[in-house]
């Protein structure tokens, strides 16, 4: 079986990222997880434009890897799950849908850190397309860039700022890093904020394994 | 690291039922699942009394598991998830709640198959409470005893019965099974219906895994 | 007729104040108003397991008492509630949706004042299964045990502090006490904010009486 | 104390058919209940038109009557209800309002029985200005005029058919009258339904008994 | 064909301001707009009861008006819109409704600058009946007279200060001006703001012309 | 002043009806309204995957169309409309939500005909984004292509049978077509229904031109 997850921007250190944070989740037994790059992809999906490039490309992609039993599409504004769905014969996952929902298991309300503050509003259409607008307490941008979001130092502390607010502020009992190149920082941001932090591209997968897992 | 699943009716062969389903989660650098039959619960969950009677005995289980890294209670009631979650130092994934939200990642509508009418009413309670209840294209009654839930025959044939309804007269895009001594029934009725059925103790198994394997 | 209003904590005091409230509903021709405390109850109900340690003990109270003919739970969250109904062939009254609705019938927006911020969580999650979240200006704790919660002094000037904020921030028009113990404070409080001040166990007095005289 | 309350139609049998259903809430030391017709009223309230014309009457009837200490306006309308809360000094209650409420504290969901499919629109309108229409099971018509409404006979044949089809297809728990002529029927409807049957009128004073009983 | 628009208040400087303001809508071979200031009206409507006051006076001219092809009821309450739309043959247009449902149309969250802080409960309860208040923003009160609405200077200043606090705290896209009366300064507070502003008396021309141009 | 209404399939004679349905808009004096076929796009728009093929090529045509006040993009799936409001200077209408805005001001609920089911799920999504999806009665399809609902016969008498299930047992006030190609059929359909029938390509058009005459 295997699981391959699509990061829809052609930032090959994001793609290498999300790899690096799936690592645990390759399990003898278990799914292979193959993480790709989709070559036409802008470096960073920040428009609405830059989700309109990548929604056909990806809808090839699915329709050509006959081999996969499952596709997550790793950026989480989930660009193309609608037409993903249309063409594949597999189960797609998006990550901003996964993440809402796995956050939902781990407490009452979340909060999620954007990138900035013009994605804020379409995650907020989204959510309420998805009916989970009222899981969520708030969402906050932390003001980075794509390319930004996975390294450490002024990273972190900029994620720590948003993550103390929509803890203490918006009563957040849990956190989802609002774009998939921020895992790196899922770890260290945990352990300064005492709450669940959730990587939605690790999110993604293990409730990708859940639907494979099943036999 | 260990997933404890907590079967808080003491009839053992719906315990059977759930380990067995869940042999496929059980891989090599996984999580161990461990499930356990709640000795002093009812024969069947199936008044808000039995659900009453093993709040405690739960709470108490979940503090002396210490070794446990997560815990699934396998009651669709999901009974003592907020006492649990109140007591233990990890979390606590209750299984209608997971099965909601798992079957949110497969469709845009769920329908659900309860055993019996008396249990919709307390099922709709609790999705209100999740604010999940918009998710939901239905719930139907297959008129089933706990017992009678986990055996084949006329049982899957009255499963059908329910689910066909939930996928034609109430749009539902995917359905969860309302009770874990169905879980045996998930296959067949899959492949009867032609659309995705969710167990929901595979639900909360795959959410705890996600949940464990975050490094 | 006999109207059995149980105070699910040990308290005798809290009780006592209880009592006392209600004396202005004890009406010639009208039903006899007896207040109980369950023995078995702790002395305070802050915690979930507080709650779930009532439960049992409330419902065979219903059961045993066949000379009632409603019953009041005096406790506001709500404690056993729904297995009070299974069990009892009277009508069974909260006071955290008794207080809820009464209020409704005096304000567009009601705010509530909790003993704790760990207990507005909880009451939120009850408001959203009651479906009677929209009508919540919002909820705000005194910081107070169930204890300090039926004195004057402090307890008064920590009211009137949380009502004010109710009243000024968040356009409440109606304000409801959340613990059965602050009772005697109802009369002071009220002539403070200059707003309906909303008993719960009275107002669950009030609607079970409303229940009763239909002849 | 006492409670005046106005059938806004000039039908005095309407007003005595009230006015004898709160007999029983006539209790020593409590209230007084005065039940007076609107003389500028239509026969009926049947239309937006006939609503309109009687918001100022009402108002008007508010102002001078200085002795009362709470008022409940007693057509399932709430014709006036805002501007009536304007003038007054004192509580005023809508039956429509208090009858959703009181029904709320009996049951899941309740059912209404309207006179005419006409008047079903204007009050589904109303529940959700209340944001109550969550709680609604149905809302069925009767097909009566208000006259027809407080006899027996037929009268009551229709009524117990529009609560059937509210119990067993709508899954309504409780039944409330809508529209105080009904009054009369609401003992023998409950007998035959078997579950309660709330009279708007009596569950308004209730809620004004219990304003008024708070010392 | 023919619009007629009708001030509900007798200020004659509304209507003409209002006349002014939709010079623009009367286009040759177009629908001609008569504005029309009801005599029996108030001087401004501020408070419940002006608005019963014009009900039945606005329901008598839109009876006798049999020209018209479609009325606007030019007052931001909306009065009398349900017993005009139960009196009319032809279409009635309320400004309240139009301007939410026009500004809808321009952004994803509207703001609403009222006159006091009075009228917002009344407007947002309305938004509730329409159930367009998830489109909301938020409301925040200039703290004008009806009379003062339509000026500059002072009132522009305070215009531009509400409509800031709705662009940048509370996150409004497009500002809905809350009277009739304040049409004069739409145009200097958009450019002032830099986003648009929507006259929701023109909002609901244009929606009457939508109406009318269909052949 | 100019309004330019794209049509993103590439069928011209569906552009042709929406242009004969848009000439009585055409008012000397107001803004000139031309009709366009995007030629890139594909013959009908059925699945997703037509609605992304269409989504770039709408947002390079109203970047290159500066002459422009206003667009409408006349598909009821609002291809694109995110990706043409980020690029566009001017507004950018789309006809399903301009079509349900408009129904709002006829109706209290509007019942929509979809082409087809696989378009309901879609259109549904859509309303639940808008937040508009409380005031929808139901959708039903009536089962045609894009090219035979522009048609009349049997065309129109299947408009008809979907429009009186609406308005019957939806009980849809007012109906909106769910195509821009059945624009020819919105007066016979109107007859025969006896309630309102928006064309959504003439509603986003009044509302654009409402947005434009503002002066």
């Amino acid at each position: 079986m295997k699981i391959v997850v699509v990061n829809p921007n052609s930032n090959q250190a994001v793609t290498d990222g999300i790899s690096e944070a799936l690592e645990p989740y390759r399990l003898t037994g278990g799914p292979s997880i193959e993480c790709l790059t989709l070559q036409q992809g802008p470096f960073g999906i920040e428009s609405q434009a830059d989700i309109e490039a990548v929604t056909l490309p990806l809808r090839d992609l699915v329709t050509e890897r006959a081999d996969a039993d499952a596709f997550v599409i790793a950026c989480y504004s989930d660009p193309g799950i609608h037409v993903c769905r249309e063409a594949a014969q597999v189960p797609v996952y998006g990550i901003q849908e996964c993440g809402a929902l796995m956050a939902s298991s781990r407490g009452d309300r979340f909060g999620v850190i954007a990138l900035s503050p013009a994605s804020i509003r379409r995650h907020l259409r989204y959510l309420r397309q998805l009916q989970l607008i009222d899981r969520l307490a708030a969402e906050r941008a932390a003001d980075l860039s794509v390319a930004e979001s996975g390294q450490g130092g002024d990273t972190l502390d900029r994620l720590v700022e948003a993550g103390v607010a929509l803890r203490d502020r918006d009563s957040a009992d849990v956190i989802i890093l609002g774009c998939a190149g921020m895992a790196r920082n899922r770890v260290p941001l945990e352990d300064r904020l005492g709450i669940p932090v959730i990587d939605p591209t690790q999110a993604a997968v293990a409730m990708a394994m859940g639907g494979l897992l099943v036999s």
